[in-house]
């Protein structure tokens, strides 16, 4: 028997088993070698199991009724989820019955159920969320494109940390080159907290590549593995590109159609075009672990199809088998144990708040 | 004799007169109706407009020996400027000698004189600058993309404000619909500045037609005529949108040379392709007016070709033939009119900052 689980919430997503399960037996076809717990109505999943021999063995149902809606607010998601497919699909990563999980459901409930049950291993207020670019020289990693709007020199400094450890279990890079999203090259540039941020990641001795500032255009070319920003901007970049692409086939589909001789270049080149059309496919990049959180949780979205949900899988899967989770924590523990000198610094100024500061690095320390 | 007169710096950008004068007899041949006054070295202008008789009588030389520099910071400029080809293009649109200015000479330097001899029309540090967006429906133009990195809500409504007028001066549309850029479309998405933006220009009676909050993908379809950002998250779109316009013809030659068929489909098709490339070129998109300013000065970028600084020029003509200036005073009137309504209601919390609040206001009024 495979040593790895992955914990499955069946009945997240617009299709729920009907992508589920078949996006299952394609990762297992597709060599992943593990165990699955697939939490859901036993009734829609047995006999779909039934069809596919493949899984014989490999998946365990675990049973509920309970399902949490598409349009449930995260916090009517926490207090009346219990038992439901998603909080029993994170809840067996916290008790070690799998090494990770995957949902296609409501993101703004994963990420607060799952911040509940697994609680956040760095000092953010919500998860991070990573977009994996295709560039001209393979991945790169993108964060926060999640719910951190803002971000303060120390957030950004941890995106820098998990999206490094992210690329390095993912993609594979021996050690991540890492670059700071900004307006421009030279050390004035950008905001008060790009170049605080910029500061640290140059003088703190983290287990990551830091290249300095980096601008948009050097995330499609690919010049480094991660680009670290806020979700405000990461989010504008990601949904820009998007669109872009969307742009930029509909272009190329008017220019393929604007005469006869072109027309024909467009028959002749069409297997080509499609295998250019599928890079932009968004199917492709929307599947994205939580980073920060004691435990992985992969999030694919909601209209995921088989091939999507599958890739979501394999990711988890190359999440767990990887040194992830300890990358993160050593990264971590370097960066509060640097932090100190910073908040002496800053209790240079009055007095009586020092007491409050020094408490607040404590419980940063411990977090 | 034609009453338009555009004020231009022949020596700026990294051709100077080699560019400068073939584009100005480049916009006149294309029709435009307009005199110049070309500021800069008689010695090198006069043999290069004799060679042009298309320019007899439309061109007069205003000489100077004096140049900025590509690498003169903006202090300097301002200091020692005085007299240079820069500075006297600039000061023949104070003087009303000329209804525009054109410069491709060093941004910081031309920001900084422009705003010294001008003055801003609005309450910003800076000037704006608008990028023109090809999309699928025509051209929008995203705001600010210059130096106002932070933007509270007074800023992006004045954002809003230049850049409908920009829209309706130079791509004629009626009324401009505007966006402003979040990342989503509720009212309680994005920042603080954002939501205050979206509720001052929900609530104020401007002249444009505002949309609410738009996304990223909304800049390449084309869904408003104008989006409002600040400056970080705009240059970041801006750059990322160039770097993948360019990862995508990188991807198209590699596609278009995959096997034979496609390799056949790429010389057939190639006359459409290079039309599209076109479209790409970072120079079409590059002349743009800093917005903001009692004048309208348009800077293209130093390593504009012939094409480019001629575009530069017919954008500076388009804007001086329309009512761009009158309907920026009129918005602005309209805003402040507005305003102490909102200061009214700051000063409801702690009685002795009123009055440093009020002075605020006013100075914000008298602007």
């Amino acid at each position: 028997m495979p040593d790895l689980v992955i914990s499955i919430d069946a009945m997240g997503g617009d299709h729920g088993p009907a992508v589920v399960v078949p996006a299952v037996a394609r990762a297992v076809k597709q060599g992943l070698d593990a165990r699955f717990l697939l939490h859901g109505d036993e009734r829609v999943l047995k006999p779909a199991l039934a069809k596919l021999p493949t899984l014989a063995g490999r998946v365990e149902i675990r049973h509920t009724d309970k399902v949490i809606g598409a349009d449930e607010k995260p916090a009517q998601a926490m207090r009346r989820g219990k038992g439901a497919s998603m909080w029993n699909a994170v809840e067996a990563v916290k008790t070690g019955e799998a090494a990770a999980c995957v949902s296609a459901g409501n993101t703004g409930a994963l990420m607060a159920i799952a911040k509940l049950i697994l609680r956040m291993s760095a000092d953010m207020d919500r998860p991070a969320l990573v977009a994996s670019w295709p560039t001209l020289r393979g991945r790169t990693a993108v964060l926060d494109v999640g719910a951190n709007i803002s971000a303060d020199a120390q957030r950004l400094v941890e995106f820098a940390i998990l999206g490094a450890a992210f690329h390095h279990a993912v993609h594979g890079s021996a050690r991540a080159t890492v670059g700071l999203l900004n307006v421009g090259s030279e050390d004035e540039k950008g905001h008060e907290e790009v170049r605080e941020a910029h500061r640290l990641l140059r003088t703190m001795a983290l287990d990551l590549d830091y290249r300095g500032f980096v601008e948009g255009d050097d995330i499609p070319m690919g010049t480094v593995d991660v680009v670290v920003t806020d979700a405000f901007t990461g989010n504008v970049a990601l949904k820009t590109g998007e669109g872009l692409a969307r742009y930029f086939l509909a272009r190329l589909r008017a220019t393929f159609t604007s005469g006869p001789f072109a027309r024909l270049g467009a028959i002749i080149a069409s297997a080509a075009l499609r295998r250019m059309a599928e890079q932009f496919d968004p199917s492709s990049i929307n599947a994205a672990p939580f980073l920060g959180l004691n435990g992985i949780v992969v999030k694919t979205h909601g209209g995921a199809d088989v091939r999507g949900f599958a890739t979501a899988i394999r990711l988890a899967a190359d999440l767990a088998a990887s040194d992830f989770v300890a990358q993160i924590d050593r990264n971590l523990r370097t960066m509060t144990a640097a932090m100190p000198n910073e908040a002496a610094q800053d209790n240079a100024v009055p007095d009586d708040a020092a007491p409050n500061q020094a408490s607040g690095v404590g419980e940063r320390t411990k977090a």
